[in-house]
């Protein structure tokens, strides 16, 4: 390890309660992109960003686009490549906010028995991971003055609502963007003690449905049995997508699925996934995909359909004999290999509308189709990276797949013509989309530390 | 016609603006008994009754139950048969309230293309239908300062939210209720000429399914196909529930269910159903129930199975890739002949469970069991109301069947040893249960008519 490291690292230790109220300051802001009552506390949160980035010699602000703006900051030198850093600022909503312990936007340095977490929605998902980051180069910057590295930070505020803006974005901003490599902090460890750099994502396509059948809510008592109930259609469409071995139904589903390369099974094999902990952590013990595939396989490699979301008719306290005028869904698929997610809606709308009786009719609204991604691992910052994050880890770094999907980093490389590089340090339980979210302080702590290291040593790769 | 009826019917003429106005003031109060909020509002309606019937005469309270009161009041004389009269003051919920043109709590006069129609919450379901009967009592007694009939009403609050406390109301005062004939007003006309008294009814068997999955949502990427998804265990269950030709598949579910008899087919089908116009009402065009039966004996004579609610995981705005703890639906099924409703909510919890995963589980909560009902149309009042609806009613009355479900007539024939007569003024399209829920004012006028008539006919019977 370099001096010039070593000094970076040591500051790093000794500016953590004060990373952590800057984390903090950032956490309180309701950044919720899907709802657009907050849509102020989103661009609040750009404000803040834009802010904090000048104050480490940057030279930042807040584009505009049709939807939340993006954040767009300049800065370092050096002969290294031209990294450019993506994270996202926006977070999820928080409902059902009575199964939080403690207001979502009020963080909370809390102990455990898994030891010290910040609580708070966001914690994790991603304002925790972007501020290791930035937390990193504010490091670098205080000790020697300026980064090894010249970087470009492009911080987005609409992941979590499909990113309507982010296409058009770059493809008007190709010239400020454009960098050697892309590194994205939105993934996890493998677990505690093994860092992860992440190979493979899955793509996501987003469908909501509404089956409507009556023109109004009718009286069960009155109409049932005559009149169709689209909360049974929509039902029954549901249910046929799976087959009994867990199978999609959707015709051409599994065109471009490939089996996963024998190389990457046994690299796999190694890591001792522990299916059993996995979900038994939430409460679960039967891995309940495709018959015949191993859980990792399951998360890692395997395209799925899940119902995000459904709702018809009377839902409250007690009891309404109402027979509902509609009944909808939200529906998403996670994509591999070469799927492609614009033909699978169209085979998708067209599953439905074979299921659709004669006196109900249909309506699609779209929410995100992005294929998956497979990173080029042989660039030589792959190795680089792997290396100092190993240094700072119990265990050395695994090259991973990763169930959720970042769309950002295909279209870095359809766009920007530039490959990515994932690094994150969420754990399982963080409880990301879910009410308690929290990022551990050692995913904190040890994140700021291994960007330090990476940024070095990309710089000299 | 007597000139004692007469009288009554040019005073109910005259006072039509009066009782109207007396009508608005009930409807203005929010009495939904299913939404513990509006307790207060239930009981303020109670005590409203109270005193209106105070006010004609009657001795009248409001006796507290475990859950809304019960209004009991006492009043006429005369040789004829002692009446009990029965109606409901508490009212559905007004979800979704955007989709109403008005308020639901500020009942007007409206001018439509069919007449003039009162709109409001409970102006059908069942408070202007119980002051048709209000009504005619008081003018009876303004013109005679007395009843032809010795006369008990029974004004129950909870009948939308499945009558918890109306059993053991029956149990524990027998005596005080018994009576030789109840009229039950809170069901409809045949058609806008044509009367009716309705002489089967259907039970209903309500019951709320919630299936538990994981312990908590979850990121639909980072477990998605690994984890098991409530709501689609939920959409299996439900889809199960119909066969392709529409029949219900829970075990032994037609046990107990008859054909319909040769002459009451005969008689339905003389009414002149137009089975185009009823679905075409509510946009609709093909019978959805099972096939190879009528429209009519789908609403009036078949049992069903309907889904009357479901919810699971994010529905708000905008898309979340959330894989939902939870799942619920409110199933009612709608009974008839001699299907045992205790028997059958077994055999669909049976079923439920039958199909749960191993890594989900269930829980039931029970919304009301209550059989069919088949009147005892030899009571000479059955054939004495027919003659009077018939003089006051462009077509002459018919004995009909209705898909509702209306338990209070077998709770008095089990309980109180007395048979019931039901009649009543709505119509398929007054949206009782719905946004924009209205009343004719025909059905409210000719209403009080004919129960004046009737009180008459039933007297002398």
């Amino acid at each position: 390890m370099s001096d010039a490291l070593n000094a970076v690292l040591d500051r790093i230790d000794a500016e953590l309660p004060a990373s952590l109220d800057r984390l903090f300051d950032l956490l309180r802001i309701p950044s919720i992109s899907t709802d657009p009552a907050h849509a102020g506390d989103v661009a609040r949160a750009a404000d803040w960003l834009v802010q904090d980035l000048e104050s480490i010699g940057f030279s930042a602000r807040a584009d505009q686009t049709a939807g939340h703006p993006m954040v767009v900051a300049k800065g370092g030198a050096g002969e290294g490549p031209h990294l450019l850093f993506y994270g996202h600022y926006d977070v999820q909503p928080v409902d059902p906010l009575d199964l939080w312990d403690r207001p979502p936007f009020e963080p909370e340095l809390q102990d455990t028995p898994n030891g010290k977490v910040i609580r708070a929605r966001g914690a994790s998902d991603d304002k925790g991971q972007l501020m290791t980051f930035v937390e990193a180069c504010r490091a670098w910057v205080a000790v020697h003055g300026s980064l090894p590295v010249k970087l470009t930070f492009c911080l987005e505020g609409e992941e979590e609502s499909g990113s309507p803006s982010l296409v058009p974005y770059l493809e008007g901003n190709r010239d400020a963007l454009r960098a050697d490599l892309a590194l994205i902090c939105d993934t996890g460890l493998f677990d505690a003690q093994t860092p992860a750099i992440t190979t493979m994502l899955r793509g996501l396509l987003g469908e909501e449905v509404v089956i409507h059948g009556p023109e109004r809510d009718l009286h069960s008592g009155h109409f049932g049995g005559a009149a169709i109930n689209p909360a049974r259609v929509l039902a029954r469409i549901l249910a046929d997508l799976h087959d009994d071995q867990g199978r999609i139904t959707v015709p051409d589903f599994y065109d471009g699925v490939p089996e996963l390369p024998e190389d990457l099974r046994a690299q796999w094999g190694g890591l001792g996934f522990d299916a059993d902990a996995f979900l038994g952590d939430v409460g679960l013990s039967q891995p309940a995909g495709e018959a015949g595939r191993s859980a990792l396989e399951m998360i890692w490699s395997r395209p799925t359909c899940e119902i995000n979301g459904m709702v018809s008719g009377y839902t409250g306290a007690g009891f309404k004999t109402v027979l509902p005028a509609q009944a909808s869904a939200k529906v998403s698929f996670r994509l591999v290999g070469q799927q492609d997610p614009h033909k699978l809606r169209e085979s998708f709308r067209e599953f439905v509308r074979a299921r659709l009786p004669e006196d109900c009719r249909v309506e699609f609204q779209e929410h995100g189709a992005s294929p998956a991604s497979v990173m080029e691992t042989a660039h030589p910052a792959f190795e680089a990276a792997r290396g100092a994050l190993s240094q700072e880890w119990p265990q050395p770094a695994a090259f991973v797949g990763a169930g959720g999907s970042i769309p950002i980093a295909g279209y870095f490389k359809t766009i920007l013509g530039m490959d990515s590089m994932l690094v994150g340090f969420s754990k399982e339980d963080d409880q990301i989309h879910s009410p308690n979210e929290k990022y551990d302080l050692a995913s904190y702590h040890r994140g700021i530390r291994s960007w330090a290291r990476i940024i070095e040593a990309v710089a000299k790769a």
